[in-house]
């Protein structure tokens, strides 16, 4: 049984330039695996609607679910609604409903909703809104395409709005054995056992202790009684050598 | 005066399926905007030889410099010098310097030269080294793209043994004022400034701090002069809002 795939496409020049460490990759890939949500890819560019629009594209043709964010805000920097709607052909402009759920907003917080605030509510033709319960201004999905605020918090409500409409596949089952050698002495019976349980994803990731060699085995698949089968012959490969 | 273009591709299963947060790519995004390379654009993908070969032959032939981590050290999954190999046409086999640094770092710790640890020596035809201080298995530049191991300690060494060779462009210039005034409130006079410095790059990065909302305006440009004009001006039209 083959998951649902899913790309993620980070927008903004903070990320890029190194002065925001993103976050939100991280807990989407989480969140889809938890669901199982094959997440392949990510892609990461800067505030240019060229590379929005080619990107979104791409990822929105190759994936069944493209999830994006940043770029959504009230600022001249904030281009990604117009993008998406340039990569799927549709037309943009102001939306009833997303303009009344942010006048109201407003209206209780007494600020006033001026031309910034109203960009916000600018919405593809087609799109259906994403709920944002920590600030207001919804994020939409167009086709398979999920647009989200970049600002951690958001991106984290928005992503739970989406979540329980999002079909997911048999959640991953992962076992982790860490083993103190060297991957180099891993190696070996580490391929054999990946090539008997060629169902299975068999990963090692090493690092590196107190001047020590080490790796991190860790088994995936859909069959607990397989990733089970190989996670007790691996240990008992190294049974002298596990924390 | 345009600067030289990056681009990175992070090889993993362990990033996507969220076990594992991304460093090097924070990393190296820091250290490229310090000698004035503009990193603009990342790509994230599964230890998958098609994924990682056509995602290599599309940055190779976009950016001026393309850096890749992860899949080189001796393990079954560890396929990335195999995917260079074919993305460049080129052919792949044990290289005898490659070797040699291995076989006398294990025989100087005592330890076997295996099959396994005899891959890491596997470099495409037409390649240099790029030096190892942490563990020795070297990475390797082809073309314009150079492999580096994804254990951040050897990730770094890398980028140090390579940035000396690689041609920077000026430095960007950048200025942060944090104001603590909701975005929709800023995005009126920032789009202005935008507009009459349209040389620089501006951008603003909202945040919500102990409930209120403000943002970080962030100026970036090649002229100190400019990038301090255009701050001037933002400063006086949000003095009051300024911590």
């Amino acid at each position: 049984m083959k998951n649902p795939t899913a790309a993620m496409l980070v927008i903004g020049d903070e990320i890029l330039s190194g002065r925001t460490r993103d976050a939100n990759m991280y807990y989407l890939a989480g969140e889809f695996t938890r669901i199982g949500v094959d997440l392949l890819e990510v892609r990461m560019v800067s505030d240019d609607a060229g590379a929005i629009t080619s990107a979104v594209k791409a990822l929105a043709a190759q994936y069944d679910t493209v999830v994006t964010s940043g770029g959504i805000g009230p600022t001249h920097d904030d281009i990604t609604a117009d993008c998406i709607a340039a990569a799927f052909g549709v037309k943009i402009g102001l939306r009833d409903d997303a303009r009344d759920l942010l006048a109201a907003h407003y209206a209780a917080q007494g600020k006033e909703f001026n031309a910034a605030r109203q960009r916000m509510a600018r919405i593809p033709d087609g799109a259906t809104l994403i709920d944002n319960p920590v600030s207001i201004a919804p994020g939409f999905t167009l086709e398979n395409v999920h647009v989200m605020a970049g600002v951690p918090s958001v991106f984290k409500a928005m992503v739970a709005s989406i979540l329980p409409g999002l079909k997911g596949g048999a959640p991953l089952l992962s076992q982790n054995l860490r083993i103190h050698r060297g991957e180099g002495d891993i190696a070996g019976p580490l391929g054999a056992l990946a090539e008997d349980f060629s169902d299975l994803s068999i990963g090692s990731y090493p690092f590196v202790q107190d001047g020590a060699y080490g790796a991190n085995i860790v088994i995936r698949g859909q069959d607990g009684a397989r990733v089970d089968a190989a996670m007790t012959r691996l240990a008992a490969e190294f049974a002298g050598d596990c924390a």
